[in-house]
């Protein structure tokens, strides 16, 4: 007789994940097979893009006879989350100088999130009389609102940086929500160098929530594809640093590598001081140990050889460029494609907007229209991940835009946040 | 003014993990500089072991440029569970033919046993009126005492397999534990195959907990090297199984492949159909998109690879066999070191154990001294990893120990573990 013990649990439901990938049975092709605008970096021939150091990098540690494979440290390879601690924040910041600024390898940007959010739940939340609220931006709504559920916040509020009415940057409308929150409330901020906020807008937003105590966890996943310029891009959180705030960021390097597959992500910790730092370190080893263990290495080998290789250093430098260039090039033709189509409205928000991840404008409708009949697949809000269209597909994508546009009423200009959900 | 955020928290405590390693300021040099009898299997010359086909695997992979580096699905790489769960259940096992088991690739086994941990935390002790009991053996009280407290069981209790008085296996103790367990506890089996159990003491077992409808949470570290045959190591896993008995199974494939650093595991579950499977599967999924979205693809490649090839797979089970013998052979000559010696007490214990862990039976007043005098390093409860012990370290292992029991009272004959905590 079988021990059915599963059934002794409450019925288990199965979720509906839509993760839509190639080979998925409702998937079915178009005139170019299934075309996937959320996929990350792609070469022309649509596969995913490697960096040409990293290649070369994975090789030599290969051929390294003296490697062992011993576990890493519980906080991981420390050349590594050194070299990547400094290149968020920079190597003359003051918090890294004054060693209070430290970094935690993990597996993936999502692992140092959870991570991130967990710590907040147990030290933070667990301090407060009522429920911490923590605020996501709503392109990144679905994920991240996973993660901070998972951990046990219940607070969860949706923010806006994008006006989908006038298709540009909303920063009133984000400062009205951080004005209103609730004092002490954490604020995610997802991709700062890809919201198309200036510095001054930046500014503002950090002198609100240095007044009201929000405390900013950072998620950066692409340092340098927005502008090409790591520095640069690293704008809004080096300063919040330098305002003094203590933060955590979450980094990312798989869309910065092409090393999507070996998960190197690292929490960066910027505390007061030293000792603080060296406090939540401690509690955050005890919570890796807790999850898994220690992290895997091949990734930050590759990663921090780079790093902390001037001459490879300067060539991934000049990948980055390029890639940025190409997302840049891509919009730029688009727009241009779609103007010559004559596509009703206008496609300026196309180049206004830097990074991987691009506002279409595209409704809702319209975006079932590009799944139904051109067997296009993007994100229900109209986002696109830029890298995924290419001299290949760029004609068939804008020629079905077109389509989708006209075929439907109007253009995506008059809805709200709200209408669209 | 610096925006002291961290300061709003409680007071974080820093936490005390004795982990300890080279390099940690309490370590002191010895003879032979510290000896950390904790590490896991290493040449002679005290390196992290690798298995031979793993580091060929490694240059194939390295040098495959049609090899990308997407992510790989959340669930893992699908050639790796596959063939991964079928080394455990075996391939002929009914649950691999009537589709009803499955692994998910997990980072490491820690992250197994915390993916499954959580999944019975949501779905099966919210279902029931009382808290769920979990049972953990005392060997591995502490570091899954640490998981399952994590994700939010309270109720955990210690069992033993091992007699400290008598040296020897205690199944009898085990099996009053789970008498009187709650029914529908849960019972992690850590390394069943190092613990010494009979077939007839795993089958007394199984009628117990099926009986009790326990549910079993196996958690297999080191299949193949306690007895250098993988299918004799897997005897109790496949018994439960065919008992039909529904379960969770954790595999780590650290210490077989030599592959500590790339963190491969695999989560096993056998259900009572595979529709069951299917909607478990789907819940398991979507933790894990929460936790680290997707595992590391490289140490998975490597095993998936020599699984899945029939002269790697018997290359690596050569390797396996040695291994294993190079252990007993190690605990044989320890034992015949300390009879030439003269020291106190009978050592056959060390011999009637098996396995990469093994009792030594030493008093915490004894491990107390070969750390303080002879800086050896070993568990406070007496065991030992066996493979850190070798031909260069031998003597100087065996005159310590000798020096320990000698120059304390009696031996570790007469202390229960209430005596020993």
């Amino acid at each position: 007789p079988a021990l059915c013990l599963f059934h002794q649990f409450p019925r288990i439901r199965p979720c509906g994940l839509a993760i839509r990938r190639d080979g998925d049975a409702h998937v079915t092709p178009g005139q170019l097979g299934p075309l996937f605008l959320l996929a990350d970096c792609q070469t022309e021939t649509g596969k995913a893009w490697v960096c040409p150091t990293v290649r070369q990098t994975l090789l030599q540690i290969a051929n390294d006879p003296t490697l062992d494979h011993e576990y890493l440290p519980v906080l991981g390879f420390p050349e590594f989350t050194r070299a990547a601690t400094e290149l968020a924040l920079g190597r003359e910041s003051r918090a890294v100088i004054e060693n209070r600024a430290g970094g935690i390898h993990t597996v993936g940007g999502t692992g140092a999130v959870r991570i991130g959010a967990e710590f907040l739940w147990r030290w933070y939340n667990t301090s407060s009389p009522t429920p911490i609220a923590v605020y996501i931006a709503f392109p990144q709504w679905g994920n991240l609102r996973c993660i901070f559920q998972d951990v046990g916040f219940t607070e969860i509020q949706p923010y806006h940086y994008w006006d989908t009415v006038r298709l540009a940057v909303a920063v009133e409308g984000f400062l009205e929500v951080l004005e209103s929150a609730p004092d002490c409330s954490i604020v995610v901020l997802h991709a700062p160098e890809e919201t198309g906020l200036t510095p001054k807008q930046w500014e503002k937003v950090a002198r609100v929530m240095g007044r009201k105590r929000l405390f900013p966890f950072f998620d950066v996943p692409a340092q340098g594809l927005a502008s090409g310029d790591l520095d640069r891009d690293a704008w809004a959180l080096r300063h919040f640093v330098a305002q003094g705030f203590e933060l955590f960021c979450a980094q990312s390097f798989s869309k910065t590598f092409g090393l999507y597959d070996e998960r190197v992500g690292n929490l960066i910790v910027v505390a007061r001081d030293n000792e603080t730092l060296v406090r939540i370190r401690s509690q955050l080893q005890k919570q890796v140990m807790g999850t898994w263990a220690t992290p895997a290495s091949l990734g930050a080998r590759v990663i921090a050889t780079v790093l902390n290789n001037p001459a490879l250093l300067n060539k991934w430098k000049q990948s980055l460029r390029m890639l940025a260039e190409k997302i840049m090039l891509i919009l730029e033709k688009l727009k241009e494609k779609l103007r010559i189509l004559g596509t009703p409205g206008c496609w300026d928000h196309l180049t206004a907007q830097s990074g991987t991840r691009s506002f279409t404008g595209l409704l809702s409708s319209q975006v079932a229209f590009l799944e139904k009949h051109k067997h296009i697949y993007l994100l229900g809000n109209g986002q696109v991940s830029v890298c995924s269209i290419n001299s290949h597909n760029l004609d068939y994508v804008a020629q079905s835009i077109n389509e989708a546009v006209s075929s439907t009423e109007g253009r995506a200009q008059g809805l709200s946040w709200a209408e669209m959900e």
